[in-house]
């Protein structure tokens, strides 16, 4: 298979770490007879820098034309604690996700064996988890109108969805369950928001056609509760953009390390990939951050062209990584790993 | 002292737990000789069933004319999965909190020694944590305009917020952090919405005249995960109305119960005290629902006309049961004492 690769790793760690991808993904091309060619583009931070622009116009084409988008991190704390900064590497992620249609993000979280002493929760809480979270990406109260008016006194987003925004996530998401074990739940706020009791509404009736899922319904205050209490009871979550963000970050300390976990963002004809970690700007450039998020992104790009034994190549050198503690300072404080170190040694596993 | 205090105990457990609240409130009464006169009034399903209105008029009077309410839970399945529902009880809770004015809610967060055991963190987790979270109760997006349109086919929720309503909660913030450890974190998401950046505008100025108080700042995803990873960083928590109600109801996992918590919603004129846990329709008539949660609110009540001692009282009196064992069996399963049993032990310890 020939594939055509945009690199985005913009800022902060975001460049180490997809280095480690790209490694990992030529590695598996050489195995498995398959030419992936890489072009990069600059985003976020450093393409304001650059540009003046977070998302260039040349950078958006490239992905417009290109097979998949390999992401790596934006963010720059100069622009985090100005709330009159005009421009900010943020816009920069949105807009991409809106203009390349990339509605579903879709986040697996599980917890490793061989990581359960990193985790916070005790053991017996974690054990079994295996749980992916399909979060609507291209709509919500990220996209809708935001006003501030003249005197910077009265502020307001507007959270807004339509029912074919509902329904094509929740097919993927349906689907995903049909494939897993069976269980869907939907996270929202019914008892309080109208966009909710939309959501509830629009899946219920699509939930019909998926007869042997079966249904469940959270409010989003009792799921943060549920996701630490008892991460193992959920199969498939189904939320909207803004729930979606902070119920899988809070996920995402379960496994015991923010670092190992990866998304995809797809749509009708674009798919992107990315660690979920941000761009941790205290690590950057020193050669400690953790890859294996890269890593295993583009694992889930291979499995999104249905590579799935290249994909599984990956998998299991993370998981000969995580079991021989060839792995940065983050999962073992006594590591003396590199971040390319660990790629190499994922890379030549696979190799 | 003379306090009127109207009893909302609503639905589910609400009457339950919230007899033993009373008769705690009696007990303090007796032994520091204050009067408290307590007045019911039915509020959330139960007052559907009765008069058609989740807030009868009669109720939400008598709650304006008296000192302090007093609140059991609101809510019932029966209601849940129907958003086609036009009346909820759920709406008699967030009228009478924008028609009392009840603009902060503020919920105390603590890891009780001899209860760490049921928590799902590890010990070195929550060890040291005592947090408060000072939720904005009356606006955003809860309160903002809703729309569905004709078809039923887009929805849409407002999320407004004008400074007077961040001004005057974040100074009530700075002042509980003033009397705590000086810190106050703001948890938002400025770096999407326009509501947060006006709070990050309006906060930074606020903190200029509280230059005793370090203030920092954590998008609300990154602080999902930091309550669970590191929950003993942070003193006070300042957020909007959403945020403060996924992060509080997460949070309130860290001890290991929610049937613990309690909450005040305070406003210029009135006062609301609540336990934090919902109605839990299940265990409703069983007399086996915990009522720690209602007696602390109850503590708070008296916290907040300043009668301190009365108020340690109280605490004292709860953690010894929880020395005792004298709990329910949601905190120890082989407990087979009663709802009855606990508040018993609780206003006998005082008197
Ligand atoms: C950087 C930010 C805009 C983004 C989001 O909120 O979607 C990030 O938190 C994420 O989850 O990918
Ligand atoms: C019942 C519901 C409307 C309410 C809220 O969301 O505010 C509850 O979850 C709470 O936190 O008090």
């Amino acid at each position: 298979m020939n594939l055509n690769i945009a690199v985005l790793a913009g800022d902060g760690i975001g460049p180490e770490v997809t280095q480690q991808a790209i490694k990992t993904l030529k590695a598996v091309g050489e195995v498995y007879n398959h030419t992936f060619t890489f072009t990069e583009a600059p985003v976020g931070a450093i393409a304001i820098d650059e540009t003046g622009d977070p998302l260039p116009e040349k950078t958006l084409k490239l992905c417009l034309d290109t097979d998949a988008v390999l992401f790596g991190a934006i963010g720059d704390p100069k622009y985090d604690n100005d709330p009159s900064a005009k421009v900010r590497p943020e816009q920069g992620l949105l807009k991409l996700r809106k203009s390349l249609g990339l509605f579903t993000n879709i986040r697996p979280i599980k917890a490793y064996p061989t990581l359960i002493d990193k985790s916070p929760l005790k053991e017996d809480r974690i054990n079994g988890t295996d749980l992916t979270i399909y979060r609507e990406l291209t709509g919500g109260i990220y996209f809708g109108e935001k006003k501030l008016n003249e005197e910077g006194s009265v502020a307001s987003d507007l959270c807004e969805y339509s029912d074919y925004e509902i329904e094509r996530i929740a097919h993927l998401a349906f689907k995903a369950a049909r494939s897993r074990r069976k269980k869907l739940t939907l996270v929202d706020k019914a008892n309080v928001l109208e966009t909710s009791r939309l959501w509830r509404k629009v899946v219920t009736n699509i939930g019909k056609s998926y007869p042997d899922v079966e249904l469940d319904f959270l409010f989003v205050d009792n799921a943060a509760m549920q996701m630490i209490l008892n991460p193992s009871q959920f199969d498939v979550i189904l939320t909207e953009n803004m729930f979606g963000d902070i119920i899988s970050d809070e996920g995402s300390v379960i496994g015991g390390s923010i670092g190992l976990l990866a998304s995809a963002s797809v749509g009708d004809e674009n798919a992107m990939f990315e660690p979920i970690h941000g761009s941790f700007p205290q690590a950057k450039g020193k050669d400690i951050a953790n890859p294996i998020a890269s890593i295993l992104s583009a694992a889930m790009l291979l499995e999104h062209f249905k590579l799935y034994e290249e994909a599984k190549a990956i998998n299991k050198a993370v998981e000969k990584a995580l079991e021989l503690k060839i792995v940065t300072s983050d999962l073992n404080p006594d590591s003396k790993h590199t971040t390319t170190k660990v790629g190499d040694f994922i890379a030549d596993y696979i190799a």
